[in-house]
């Protein structure tokens, strides 16, 4: 058997596509049958998008709006400027307009941004064929048919009827007989990371968006919600790695604006860094007093920062997939901090022979007890910062990795020169 | 409008079931109804499925394997010791026992471990009519109906019809005219993180796995796509804070355990990081002659391994999503060592005149020079190791950020010294 027979070409057109120039990607696009472009446009990144609609005439680009799905436009329209997107907001049909306008009102990045509101409900009392009959005649008109709502008289949400078991189920069989019941659902406003958590951890086709007194608002789809743990997660991993995600293909972008993108981040952390030089001035005259004590200030602050960032990271990652929601935050630190007080003994014992033995016994004992104190120092402030930051409306990832490992920096010096001071008798 | 209504019973049974003690787990599960403890078991990480299966009698142990979709069963017996594992396979019932056998038979992390060999082929020629009796009469067999398999007479794929694609069809159209035809397709030993991207990018709902004749050997559903993202993503998350990926949450994991997992990265980057002691010894007359260069040795190193994360990160996600795998690597590294030059003058620029003012003129000028020389290193180490890591076959998420942080201290300071040397004239 060999390696991936042929890909397909629907997706190496998508990849083409994607390295292109802006004006031949638009010229290729515009080439196209409408509902081939649309597929491919529906699929690209949207800044792509975005620039694709600069290089197309006005009545191309009213098209291919007023053809996607209002969840896909939505996406669309938050990220171009305010007034292009009154414009093209303006420029679509009554029906199309209002539908996106709906989405739009609520929050960025809620459940209300990615939901089809174009659906076609079930009652529950129809047969299994009527329905499928149903379906055959209204469904080209919902955005998706995989799972169909049941709604009561007042037009509530019962419970979902998936395709699936439409199809299997007897012909007999009505459609409160097959349907699911109860499901998950979620309120407009619930945090898109949140909605592709229970997707995800449910195994769910399609999530209901209901308002509080239960009426049907829209659906959210698996695709969508695959798209959000894509996007969340690449977040959080460029923020553990000191820089923002980058929203197109790598080689899209330029040089300056790669650079850009990452000074501000390197910036930042640099003048909290610089907090490490007034550290060791402070401590200038220790230092020359014994000379030594600065050749283990690289392995010392190393160490912490990487025990700082394995405490962040874990509680980061925890707190994504909801694992401490229902936990006091203290008992998480707690947790943390004595992982820390384990790994720097296991550290400091392994320590202290060599630099006993390379230098001498006080510096051994200080720096033994300076890993000790600078690992649990280093997961207090891994865990601790994540948390404060939810605690305070921040994104968590925003303070991982750099940010907690320049922090423990400064910190780490402080005590290990006062640790050096107190073994040393200086 | 409020937040998040109500979330599901189903999914707060999950999170109930994952946070409960294994003895109590597995007592609840064999309480439940079999198609519900299945469905709950089915959800648990592979870790927790273990757990259960140890504190249930022979009997409930055959029936929830017997029950289980063949790919979810691979994946369970996947975590097993081998021994364990082999019993339990012996005990199935001979036909599941041939289909486990069979996807056991591709490599670890490869498309056939996650495909579902069950399905239900429709023939080219038949009608949407009799399509959906023949689904009705033989889907409840086949692993997923939302996407059926088209073959020609040899048994070849052509083409997939989704279920809604048929169920909104006129009845008298046929298979082929309702059918996608070319498909993406992989084959059984691509990727599994390759799959997931194509699934991804394509919004599939399933994708077809063919041996290299063509032949259909099995679907792979896009729900098994999302927790192989998930998984993926999370990996490298990990490894991005110097540590492994939790199998199971964060709670249920011991003191000791969690220690553990940490403390081989932190002493084999601790062992690296001894280098640095290395490097300040061999400089330590320069040192004592210039106090003030050990000042800036945190913030230096520090800057220069924010400047590497940043390559890493950035590298490591392009491969992740396919943007550089027709590029050279050389065309990579070039380009991210450009930016590093273009970030380390920006820094040398801003740093230059508080240190001249606060110490003196060439400490500034060593401070800024070694400035560009660490964030052209970071950039070009940080970009070299995942590229030589997939180069060499290992997963490149392995060196990211602490890694390249790690080696770029040790090298940092070297040069360092060599600046203050020259510039000094020491």
């Amino acid at each position: 058997m060999t390696d991936a027979p042929t890909t397909s070409d629907a997706l190496s057109a998508l990849d083409e596509l994607r390295r292109l120039e802006p004006p031949e990607r638009a010229a290729v696009l515009s080439r196209l049958a409408p509902e081939v472009a649309r597929e491919l446009f529906e699929q690209l990144e949207a800044p792509l998008q975005e620039e694709v609609l600069a290089f197309l005439r006005d009545d191309q680009v009213n098209r291919l709006l007023e053809d996607l799905d209002p969840d896909d436009r939505v996406r669309l329209l938050e990220t171009l400027p305010d007034p292009v997107g009154k414009a093209l907001l303006a420029r679509l049909s009554p029906r199309e307009r209002r539908l996106t306008r709906k989405l739009l009102a609520f929050p960025e990045e809620s459940a209300g941004r990615i939901m089809s509101p174009e659906y076609l409900p079930l009652p529950l009392n129809l047969g299994v064929d009527e329905a499928l009959a149903l379906i055959r005649q209204e469904g080209h008109r919902a955005g998706t048919v995989q799972v169909l709502p049941v709604l009561d008289e007042e037009d509530r949400l019962i419970g979902l009827a998936p395709l699936e078991a439409l199809v299997l189920a007897e012909p007999e069989q009505t459609v409160g007989e097959v349907m699911r019941s109860p499901v998950p659902r979620v309120g407009p406003e619930t945090d898109q990371e949140e909605v592709a958590r229970l997707i995800q951890a449910a195994d769910l086709l399609a999530l209901p968006v209901v308002d509080d007194e239960g009426y049907l608002l829209g659906l959210i789809t698996v695709d969508d919600a695959m798209d959000v743990v894509q996007q969340e997660q690449e977040e959080d991993f460029a923020r553990a790695g000191a820089s923002e995600p980058l929203d197109r293909p790598y080689f899209s972008i330029g040089l300056m604006h790669l650079t850009r993108a990452r000074l501000l981040w390197l910036l930042l952390l640099g003048l909290a860094g610089a907090l490490t030089v007034n550290v060791l001035s402070a401590f200038e005259s220790l230092l020359e007093q014994v000379i030594s004590l600065s050749l283990f200030i690289p392995l010392l602050i190393g160490i912490g920062g990487n025990s700082g960032a394995q405490s962040a990271t874990t509680v980061i990652r925890a707190m994504a997939v909801g694992d401490i929601d229902q936990v006091r935050p203290i008992r998480v630190i707690f947790r943390e901090t004595r992982v820390g007080l384990l790994l720097g003994t296991a550290v400091a014992a392994i320590a202290y022979l060599p630099v006993a033995l390379l230098f001498d016994s006080a510096l051994a004992a200080t720096v033994s007890l300076t890993l000790i104190a600078i690992c649990t120092l280093a997961t207090l402030v891994g865990s601790g910062m994540p948390l404060l930051a939810r605690r305070i409306g921040i994104d968590p990832a925003v303070v991982s990795a750099p940010v907690v490992t320049t922090l423990v920096d400064a910190s780490g010096l402080v005590v290990y020169f006062l640790i050096a001071r107190a073994v040393m008798g200086l």
